[in-house]
């Protein structure tokens, strides 16, 4: 099963849960993945910017992939391989490519400047990681520093036939996703999967504008999984009336930073995985930022049952 | 009336509104301004960042400020006097602290980098203006791309006694707050007044984790006191839910770029200026855009009859 | 006397002269540019990145390049008129075009990225200034953080007729001129002058590249001159010689910050200007550093004996 | 035998050797090595910025380290461990500290900003790596966008005793120097090694300031060699006419991007290396940038007959 440009629907972010000593809990993994499922997630990206790649070993890093291709087997799992190297970036795609990855996602390194730069450095991954492999662009300026314009997406995938889905979390997005499907209709640019990441905060309006979905971590899938639903059929109210009561938690998550605490907390709450521990370095909340996401929960669960959660 | 450490409550940042032709809508800038006194501002800050002081020549600026200065005589106006050299700043400053501005604002060049520069930098900065000139530091990291931790701003409130307010506007700012109130508590830094910018995204906790109000352009500056009030008044939920009832449209509002002309057309359809026009170059609203913004005041007038427009 | 697309030579970057009190030195204004008129400049630039212009006062930064103007008046003279706000660029360019100008010079702002935004802004910029107004479009990336591949500048150039001339200070940058030069020959680009700045850190081989000359501020613009005049005349490895005797000096001065205060100082040993004083803030100089100068002008001057100065 | 604060000397950065098809080119490894030995290295870095690490797989990096180590058993050897977390830092520094390196060099990610987010990373990454690993600082701006002060090195060195060394490549830096020579003299900070790198573009005066050598990558280190002997000796002049015939060859060098392709290059004209050959992605040389690397080849030998090569 390959990544293609018929993707759609929700591809959560996978967080890679702990045990309190830093250990990988692997029951949690399984849990958590169950859950992706029974929510009606599409698809699953794991060792993502916000998978603590970064802090697992190679060996570790691979583990958690297997699991959750192997536990996730009815749908496609993207693994993230960006790499401050062609070399790395060739070798982890291959191992995972091997175990049953659907895909992988590369960011940009944040030297790249100029339209030429981008496109000659996406083209030289693809060519390194091999052409048969589907990849997912990673569009993130704000925490990349990279900007592409909509001309230069383009450019990628035309001259880039393994790039088939966008993941969208410029900011501000929604004139880039109109731009990228006007290409289209135009016949200036085949169809890519656009799925919108930066914690989901404008999908309201992003699916609206020609989004397939969504591929972000935000600790309520299952409500990112009804929104898409909602829209589909046509009952726009409803899910803006989902997602407005969600929306002041979700920007809290949103935050750069403590951002991931936020999640794993929120995630520890409704017993998805069974410790909100980060490996180090490890941006921690403050027992009052916890009780903030408590009261976030405590004013949601009123519009949305599943955020009641038993007392801590 | 020279601006304090004491300031508190809402002081809004002015938009410069312009005619269609681009001239300067002087009967505007009355209604906005007595609008704002109305709502209960306890301050106004113009020139700033969003109040496209870059388009307007010398002789313009100085003129929208003294308008305004004049008649929101009751309370301080603040005055954007970023400038690329010091001559130009001091030359600033004293124009407008002659005709009765309260205090100035700087924004830190992106050039610095490390606390000794960014502290260096505002020495000379004090220095230039006359260190009887009372000023606002704005802290605003995605803009600026300059990062102050809480021990440089405490570094420059410890040095520069004419440093007698924070626009805060870092993300994520809340422990920041924190930090910078226990500083205060501690005894290792004199008081300053905090006032939140960045749209007020954050403002719903910000204030309970020891802001004194805000000090940001959103288009509903009248909520903002009404927050602030509520907040005071220990009316937390109900401050929450009329924060929340905006976060949607405020959200959208906050988007770079795009966001003054959000501002401005909101602002337009309240009828608080005769035109959302700009002055190139301007980042405008798609017909899309305008929708969605639409959409966004209809979903907010069924919680806050302030969002009800005539139609267009 | 209009810039255009035919400058070549010498266009020394002139320096502002201060006393030592701060106030402008006129009368080291005149000596400076006389001095530039008989070393065989062929055009000046003021106001530049190094002229101190954000430390003048407008009023002050008129006055000098009128100064200059009328003295150097048988040579183009461009200002520089970079600003944040295109208002002030326009109010400032129409200024010194009124008083005898021959063109502009125009940075980029450091926010721009993608290829688009900076085709967009000098669009703008030129319309904004006047299309008959020529200017020049400096490429910095080092200062600027704005990175211009050959393609945007052709872009640039072709769609903007009065960009005449390209000040070349990208780095590495020789192949840079071979791309545009080649761009020319094969007829996708009209010709543009092409100085070079990076204090002439590699004029030796960028005029072999194309080069029409140099647009910097090197302490010694007469070696500037004859390096010129030497690689035009085909005495090759005369000019190599005389460029690789100035080199350990010209890598001194060309360090950023404290590049001007060496500038200056040299300039004030050579008895062209009365003072090395800066208006702050300034970078100085340690009494080590003025001694490794005084050493580098020491080991010059047994090559060339211009470098002979009086005992300090 | 481990790195310690009296390193001194001079410490190539290995480029590592490949043949034309790309495979690592053992033997040239060990001619390489010789010849650092044979120059007079005091010491060696393997895996450096410029010694294409990111494009080897896991395992042919610790080969290239291995076989250095082993070839060059009489001098310390550093290898580079930067990394983009600290799980495959800490892996790396294992492996090749098992191997006998003698200390490992990591430099700042280009995300801190902040002195305390600087000293944090660096407590975090000693930490990860081992204390009793001796680490060398790398302090590059230029290529890391990382700006420490010299009040930031004296914390971390002062925080973290396994800091021996610093890798100085800041620009300009000879202040630098002189102020932490400075805090060692005043009892502040204690010592560390001074190696500067930057090619060694200022290495002439770096040596006068109290750096301890070089570590840097320059294609003629048996120069640097005999620059720091020189120096040593007190031959001052000597030293700096040495260094001037250099000069114009290291400045072109010293250019980002194609400075890895221009080393190479020499060093095969040298025979030192069998090919120039770069993995990919490689920035290379023009065939006009070669005939200028020749021609400052040939200029160089009438001063140094070591740059006298056969025609190729």
């Amino acid at each position: 099963m390959l990544l293609t440009d018929a993707a759609n629907g929700v591809f959560p972010i996978a967080p890679t849960p702990f045990l309190e000593d830093g250990a990988i809990d692997t029951s949690s993994i399984d849990r958590l993945t169950d859950f992706y499922l029974e929510s009606g997630a599409t698809g699953l990206t794991v060792l993502g910017q916000l998978g603590e790649a970064p802090k697992l070993e190679h060996a570790e890093g691979i583990a958690v992939a297997a699991q959750m291709i192997q536990r996730a087997n009815s749908i496609p799992v993207i693994v993230g391989v960006t790499a401050p190297g062609f070399a790395a970036m060739r070798a982890l795609t291959r191992e995972v490519m091997e175990i049953g990855a659907a895909g992988v996602m590369i960011a940009p390194p944040n030297t790249l400047r100029t339209d030429d730069q981008i496109v000659g450095y996406f083209r030289q991954a693809a060519e390194s990681i091999g052409t048969d492999v589907p990849f997912v662009l990673q569009d993130y300026p704000l925490t990349f520093s990279v900007q592409m314009s909509p001309s230069v997406i383009r450019r990628i995938v035309s001259e880039i036939p393994s790039c088939v889905m966008l993941k969208h979390e410029d900011w501000p997005g929604l004139e880039k996703i109109s731009t990228l499907r006007g290409f289209e209709k135009d016949g200036s640019m085949r169809h890519i999967a656009i799925l919108c990441g930066n914690n989901g905060l404008f999908l309201d309006y992003e699916m609206s504008r020609g989004a397939d979905g969504a591929n972000t971590g935000y600790c309520f899938p299952d409500m990112l999984c009804d929104l898409v639903r909602l829209t589909r059929a046509g009952q726009i109210e409803e899910a803006h009336d989902l997602f407005d009561a969600h929306l002041p938690l979700l920007r809290y998550e949103q935050q750069p930073g403590v951002g991931l605490a936020v999640r794993k907390y929120v995630l520890m709450r409704r017993g998805l995985i069974a410790s909100a521990a980060q490996r180090k370095p490890a941006a921690g909340m403050s027992a009052t930022a916890r009780g903030e996401v408590d009261h976030l929960m405590r004013r949601l669960a009123k519009q949305d049952p599943r955020a009641e959660v038993r007392p801590d």
